[in-house]
């Protein structure tokens, strides 16, 4: 049931609101951590906004933006609803899109058998990047910031970095 | 037609040029808004680089970065072509790789029917960074920024934040 | 072999170290080049991370974030590992889920035969942000930065802007 002009021009309305314009014109100031990760299982998607939120208070930043990223090739950090059925969804669809088997039908799977992880990674994304807004987090109602690991079983990292005044 | 060497190794050259640097030293300078949809259908892809542009002019930024990023994580801010035929085309090929129907397909689907949306946004991404520069959204000739809405009906949210001097 | 409690609250433990604060408070600085590329093919993909080192020892910024993104709406800008089997790995998955011909199925195909390279550059991504620390790209120990062309045989652009202090 497509019909391409549901698919353009289908706006009511869009509304301003909820401005808040700053330009205290302070000093830059930056920071930076790690947080590291061992995930028993090959695959595993975990919450890891209020780690993200520790690092901003202890950042002291009010005004600015945090780049949160995998460090790592074969995991991802990415923003999405935290529930159950719908981690059971993005698993069964990414093992459709991106098989982990027959782990022959990848060339990079010579030494490796990690070939999907690369993959699925593509598709889920390296890294977000959130406004920070009068020393918070401005995410919207259900946005959580999750740590997609692919290929684990061994430690990995997550870089947070931000940077504002 | 797969040819692994043309996949690698390929350039003919890479040419830097148009180099502009800044070290004027500025203040740091901060803006937000919100911007408001209410799209009377399930999915729409509405060109909101007008409005970015004005939030832009708004903040009297410069030089720095602008975040445009979905709040509700059933939407998407991507950059693509403003071209009804491609529009098309985002439509059918979602629609292949992560299907609204079955509903029943998506354990997600209990309350909801939007797991698909959920999928969507995925790959389509939840935010784009653009550069800003001397005052300009720094955009290629048919870069447009696009709200990508998968689960309509009702008020959600963008959010734009630029950072700069 | 989908367990879905492997999929959440499988992780053993997630560690903080690596932190490195820094409050210099210092005076903004930013800085912009464009990288130009012509691929003689149509698909390259093409390790851009010492072009992207190059700029920031130019630009002298020690602590910031650089903006990698395709200029054009038929490329990418990545990050994932240089090893010439994944390449081709990428290249077969992209095709599967985003196949070039017929180009008879695109409706974008009216005067261009490149819808596909459209949606091929929404799976990897139009744009990276990656952490300046301590004057160096603050890359994980496999992370390189990859230009992926996907309609080439024309002079195209990638933007590299920093900022920071």
């Amino acid at each position: 049931m497509i019909a391409e002009n549901n698919y353009r021009c289908s706006i009511v309305r869009i509304e301003d609101c909820l401005t808040t314009e700053k330009s205290s014109g302070g000093a830059m100031k930056s920071y930076r951590k790690e947080l590291w990760f061992e995930v028993p299982t090959r695959r595993a998607l975990i919450n890891i906004t209020p780690k993200v939120e520790t690092c901003l208070k202890e950042s002291g930043i009010k005004e600015g933006l945090v780049l949160v990223n995998a460090m790592h090739i074969t995991a991802s950090v990415f923003i999405n609803d935290d529930e159950p059925g719908l981690h059971h969804d993005f698993e069964v669809w990414l093992e459709k899109l991106a098989p982990h088997e027959p782990v022959s039908q990848y060339r990079h799977n010579v030494a490796e058998d990690n070939a999907d992880a690369h993959l699925k990674r593509q598709i889920m994304g390296r890294e977000v990047v959130v406004a920070v807004t009068e020393g918070k987090l401005d995410l919207g109602p259900w946005e959580q910031i999750f740590y997609g690991e692919f290929d684990g079983r061994r430690r990995k990292r997550v870089l947070v970095k931000i940077i504002g005044e």
